[in-house]
């Protein structure tokens, strides 16, 4: 039996990406399963009902990861 | 039969968390199936033999996100 996912998007803080068929990479912060909200990175359909698998990060990690993006020279890759 | 994945990181551009198994978070510059290179944000065991699903990005994806995690507010949240 699959376990009933629930959650709740707080905040949709900003788009990376649009598919040609509507689907939305977004980074949200989203409460999942009634936890504490996370900073959350995945595709999302236009009303939000369907979702890719993504991955969650802490505000630690968001911050890391900001830190982290701020230093890299994107023209040397 | 499942499908035999290939990969190599190129380059290892910063670690978001660490997990007290070893496991790191991390953003790399990966190359999948010999395609081309993206950023790929995963959780890795110490010696890249094993990791957890994650979110490949696009150069554009990746600036992207850099730019909306730079104008978040993360006092606010």
């Amino acid at each position: 039996m699959a376990a009933k996912i629930t959650y709740t998007i707080q905040k949709e803080l900003g788009d990376l990406s649009i598919a040609p068929n509507g689907w939305k990479k977004q980074l949200t912060y989203t409460s999942w399963n009634n936890r504490e909200e996370k900073f959350d990175l995945r595709s999302w359909n236009e009303d939000h009902t369907a979702m890719t698998k993504g991955i969650t990060l802490t505000k630690e990690e968001a911050l890391k990861l900001r830190d982290i993006l701020n230093e890299i020279d994107f023209d040397e890759l």
